[in-house]
């Protein structure tokens, strides 16, 4: 089966001052065509080492595309490069050079004479238009390999992509289909959530599930092979059946679901309004819950109790309950879920209190010790949890945390 | 000089299901001490495509930097691959192993067998800790060249690479010394600053100054080289003093300084408070100041005031003001800062309203509009602000513009 490397080009890469989302981007869109990527390079904008990364990708695979380096500077160096690596030479082609020229004359403005150069094409190649820009594509074909050099500007390479250069590869495509999905899981650890799938994940099955994981999200990535798309469909349609049965209520979406667009809809479904009172997460909650276009319809208010004082006046926490307790307790979490929940007068109200560090934790009350409350017009949750790590992983976790105790509460 | 390359290592790269910021972190923290990267390579989770990566990056640099498939499941093959490639043995390393059960037994869990893989070691190379997880890293030396395996959960990867790496490649840096300092920047463009620094920039000047931008902060990198380290010091403070009478009130800090820590540290040293006042950024304003440990001695409370009704309940902004100008005005700004400066009996208030979209917009008050409030014991000074882009950086800019005008306020 054919499969393709990457080679992206352009020294602000290497200074890391561009994050490469081309790379990623033509991953995920061979892939979803069935033409997997086994290798993906980067270099800077020098001749040599550009062609030196075509042989490596070249040896690799037999899909080449690279990106970067065709504008009109001094700096452009993927021609040059290409010409060298077909052992080929640039030839203006006169149609390219029309069209440039054109694109200048259409915006009323004089062809500076560097851009001449983005006519140059190697002897035996053919080029591949650019309807956004000056810099125009390159098509090489070396024995049974093919080749492309597209633009490094994302909006004119990806259109370029999906319209030249998907429609040939897809002539060559090897006949099988790839269909990829994603199962999003939250309350167990990475570790924890393999041994549950046990050889599900193993190297080598169709479907193939890799898991990935950021604050607490286990997110898992199916990815199935097979003749017919709708087989490929059919595969991952039913491996998503058997992991929600083996994970159960640690499945909370698919795709790019997050936890508080799930509770979101949940709550919107249920026209159903949720508050929350926040200590240690210091609003934190509040910015997950409204980061979702719409949370309007459901979320009411929120309150940011840092000290003791706040949680009493704005929230009615009886100072003595305070002093006997502690802020950072189930007693405290509950009054102030209770309290945040009747102001609003919403149907569910999320309290969250407890020490994110790294200061201020006593062998009783240790960093990372987090009393979530969940209230409703029936009864008040409270559940105390050890996070660890830094102030900032201890407020996400527990702030995510918040929101799946919420979407498990509103399944029932 | 020293030189380095870079490879990362997952299916879920190539798969194009994560954008490779790894890759760009350490090609910036890399050139920030004076290593450029000068090639990076990325790969599936499979031996011997891991193998020819390293061989291939061993080839290009003295320094080589992996990422990747440390965990403890079964498709984490890179200490296989280190092994192999340096032609060595895994072997457990107990120290290692003890720490990873120290590690689930302070959790009070079980540790999974699979985890006992982590404290695998190709013998001859030594470990890496890991104080946020359970993957140690990996440093291995092959004659002159030096090479490192870290865990490709971001936030694991960069605590590593900042306390372990880059003491180790400081040591062994050429006769020359390097000095990087960053100078943050906030309330003008990345072109704007470089018009203003002019000739400053200019590539191969001593010292070097980039500029990255995230969320609106400029961040300005200098680095210098001298014979000792006492000249290269000496040449980035001189520089610091130019940048900072060119740009004025635009710098806000150094090194990795936040706009919330500049603004904590003004009150605290003022040993003034400030509340918030919430409505498009939802709690954002609030967790960016609470990010600061020690908050609690400045930040009062906030109030997360989404709907209209909340705003009159909460913090008594007249219904009859919101049906006038509008929940996104100038006057109910300034009303949200004035009730929340007074309810929480703080020194200064902030506020924030507008549309963050992508629904809500008109013709008049289209998405992306904001208006901001300071209010302090004397007065209530509010700003009108049109941001652009995605609802995420719609709200993130209104947030640290509030943080800025507060800084100004605090400045006089």
């Amino acid at each position: 089966m054919a499969s393709a490397s990457i080679v992206t080009i352009g020294n602000e890469l290497l200074a890391g001052c561009t994050t490469n989302t081309n790379a990623s981007y033509l991953c995920s869109r061979l892939l979803s065509v069935g033409i997997p990527v086994v290798s993906s390079y980067t270099v800077g904008d020098e001749t040599g080492e550009i062609v030196r990364a075509l042989k490596r990708a070249v040896d690799d695979a037999g899909i080449v595309i690279a990106t970067g380096g065709l504008g009109p500077t001094d700096d452009d160096l993927t021609r040059e490069a290409f010409a060298k690596f077909l052992n080929s030479k640039l030839q203006t082609d006169s149609a390219l050079l029309e069209g440039i020229r054109r694109f200048f004359a259409e915006r009323e403005l004089q062809m500076p004479e560097k851009n001449a150069r983005q006519a140059y094409i190697p002897a035996g190649a053919e080029p591949i238009e650019n309807p956004l820009g000056t810099a125009p594509g390159i098509c090489a074909r070396m024995k049974e390999k093919i080749l492309f050099a597209l633009p490094g500007v994302p909006i004119e390479m990806k259109q370029m992509f999906e319209e030249s250069v998907l429609p040939i590869l897809e002539k060559q495509g090897g006949g099988q289909f790839t269909v990829v999905r994603k199962v999003r899981c939250f309350g167990a650890g990475e570790s924890a959530i393999a041994e549950k799938l046990g050889n599900l994940m193993e190297r080598g099955r169709n479907p193939l599930i890799n898991s990935t994981v950021d604050s607490g999200v286990i997110t898992l990535h199916i990815v199935a092979r097979a003749l017919t798309r709708e087989q490929a469909q059919q595969i991952v349609r039913d491996d998503i059946e058997r992991l929600r049965s083996l994970l159960g209520g640690l499945v909370f979406g698919t795709g790019e679901q997050t936890l508080a667009e799930v509770v979101g809809k949940q709550l919107a479904q249920r026209h159903k309004t949720v508050a929350t009172a926040e200590s240690c997460t210091g609003g934190l909650l509040g910015k997950l819950l409204t980061d979702i276009p719409g949370s309007s319809a459901y979320f009411i208010a929120g309150w940011i109790t840092y000290g003791n004082q706040a949680k009493t006046n704005e929230l009615g926490v009886p100072a003595g309950l305070i002093e006997k307790y502690g802020a950072v307790s189930e007693q405290v979490a509950s009054a102030m879920a209770i309290a945040a929940r009747q102001k609003a007068r919403s149907d569910y109200a999320l309290a969250v209190t407890g020490i994110a560090g790294p200061d201020g934790g006593s062998e009783q009350k240790p960093v990372g010790l987090v009393y979530i409350s969940v209230s409703d017009s029936k009864n008040c949750r409270t559940k105390q949890f050890l996070f660890s790590h830094t102030r900032d992983m201890i407020r996400q976790r527990a702030a995510l945390t918040a929101l799946n105790m919420l979407r498990i509460g509103l399944k029932d």
